[in-house]
């Protein structure tokens, strides 16, 4: 938030004439809901309906397609009456984490991490417990780190592909971890609100598939473009059906009802959004040729979502420091990575690829310049 | 929502041409959000707009807005970076509670009440204190059952017009309660969502005139009849605004940004709202000489909001019983007491009076011809 701020007054300080900051510190497309979300949208306010409150767990209709979506693009039966509609993945969380787990209990996850993860079980009494990860496991958690943990821990949280880093696990390695949380009683999370943006490197799996006790948060934020909608899913286990619906019903009484409309809609604006993709698509391809003559030599794997951990070996140690010159010298805007990891984060930035794909061309040449600079 | 799904499986069930179900157990208007509220969500979802997330605490000119309506409405300076545009007030009270109370912390009010207060309380770890209220206090807590708490509690939560009983309190009565809490450190959390709908016999006043520690809770959901935009506000005192922020950009990011639009301009639409309200007050006026009438003797006074909270003495001790009979034997939905006050809601049935005019006025006479049979 402080970089988006900083990247805001740099940019309203500028001369009129002077070249744009280049914003590559934000996780947010800057695509807006597909056409035929918003038609749907549009329809839905016209109809006269009073678009009241929905069920605690959404429209039945969306719940369906969701399902369908499960059974079309994973190839996995997953029954409506597991899916949750949620204000959000944020929405989500709470909700998930306050059915799964009492006070006091320990949830790993790798460092680096989304941080309300951790921010969201700290406020309701959890602990994070950290997995240090680094480029040997693509920044994932390995069931050799999850085997080393003792006591164990009654949580885990897994994303893939993730935030900071871009890197996915593979299905047989999401397979073993869901099937070793599975028999050892360790409740596993697995965020998959990138699905959708994966570049190939790595086949895309859900955890809805390997495991009945998993939870999986999805989101229509990112694949979808639809983040101020506020809308996304939980698919549950059967245990955590009825808590999650008692909590949703006090908590949210329902997700917004026309962001239910457009999100169903949104499904099937496939050739829309595939377009957008190949636009991300041509972004990471520059990026990922030109970083590294710039000077950015150590990029996690770039399996998915829009981002890329750099480590800054050689650069700098303070990412703080770095991103702030960066943004002065080179006006290009990226998030320090002391906000994804607070012990080792000072070595890494995140460059956010879903911005403009003009300014993500621009951005390897600006760079370069500046770092030649000094 | 037992009730409602009774309600829709009854009316399922009748034959076409048979009466319809009078629906007076839903806590939403019949109304959808004014036309000026939907022609400004349709103009944002045409201007090309990404709608991404506004900022945590909602859009600068939504917050301005609101200022505005404390200084318009209640002749109060509330300062915008103390407003919090949230999802819903249900969304808006995990962020307070979590914000202001600790686990463990006791937090009192009045019985009858809100069911997700104690929810919300309980699934954070905290504990509601209930006050039994009854017809010589109107159904509210007093400065005397305050002070005659030992140990005091860690906050209070009040709602004027409250849900389920339809009762206020007076300015002076919530000026004593505001003050007092704010010497004893008790947290005061004011519930206000049902601001808008009084019907003249108690002034209505918000808790942020009286005390600088208060809690506000309002909402677009019940006055401007928007309840599934999922879109209501949070007025913070100083000390509580930082950490409600960090709260709501982990666990919400912002609230829907197609709702702020509409909502700001909602806050416009003062004629067509307060036509709705006439309305409302019709329905009110024809229960109010109805109901006595066909036999319900004792109702709340009925100060706000569209409840009707009456007590069935005389008629049945056995309110999911009575209710379940007169949605058989009547054809009208209500809600039992037992909802809002499990251990005296037996006596109690909540009419809600929201619905469709006409079958407001037609309630009574169904009442009376359904009790006269026996």
């Amino acid at each position: 938030m402080d970089v988006i701020a900083a990247a805001n007054a740099r940019e309203a300080a500028l001369p009129p004439d002077a070249p744009r900051i280049l914003r590559m510190e934000v996780g947010q497309p800057g695509f807006g809901a597909p056409e035929g979300a918003v038609a749907a949208a549009e329809r839905a306010l016209r109809s006269g309906s009073t678009l009241g409150y929905t069920e605690a767990f959404g429209m039945p209709s969306l719940r369906a397609r969701i399902a369908r979506h499960y059974r079309e693009h994973y190839g996995v039966a997953v029954p409506e009456r597991r899916i949750a509609v949620t204000v959000g993945a944020s929405g989500a969380f709470p909700l998930a984490f306050l059915a799964a787990f009492d006070r006091g209990d320990r949830v790993a996850m790798a460092a680096p991490f989304y941080p309300p993860y951790a921010n969201i079980l700290a406020a309701l009494g959890m602990e994070p417990v950290l997995l240090e990860c680094d480029a040997g496991s693509r920044f994932q958690p390995t069931l050799a780190m999850l085997e080393k943990l003792d006591p164990l821990p009654d949580g885990l949280i897994v994303a893939s592909p993730c935030n900071p880093a871009g890197t996915m696990l593979a299905p047989d390695e999401l397979r073993a971890i869901a099937r070793w949380c599975h028999d050892k009683g360790v409740r596993l999370v697995s965020d998959e609100i990138y699905h959708g943006l994966s570049w190939g490197t790595v086949a895309e799996s859900t955890a809805a598939a390997f495991s009945p006790s998993a939870v999986v948060v999805n989101s229509f934020s990112k694949y979808w473009c639809m983040t101020g909608w506020r809308i996304g899913w939980l698919v549950l286990p059967d245990d955590l059906v009825r808590p999650v619906e008692c909590l949703a019903q006090n908590m949210f009484i329902s997700a917004p009802h026309v962001a239910q409309v457009a999100a169903e809609a949104a499904m099937d604006c496939t050739e829309e959004l595939e377009a957008r993709k190949a636009s991300y698509a041509r972004s990471r391809a520059a990026l990922l040729a030109g970083l590294p003559e710039a000077g950015f030599g150590r990029i996690a794997a770039a399996d998915g979502a829009f981002y890329l951990w750099c480590d800054l070996h050689g650069m700098s140690n303070d990412s703080l420091d770095f991103a702030a010159r960066m943004l002065e010298g080179a006006g290009i805007a990226a998030t320090p990575g002391v906000d994804f990891d607070r012990a080792r984060g000072h070595r890494f930035l995140r460059f956010s690829y879903c911005g403009d794909e003009g300014a993500m061309r621009e951005a390897p040449g600006r760079l370069r310049e500046w770092l030649r600079r000094g």
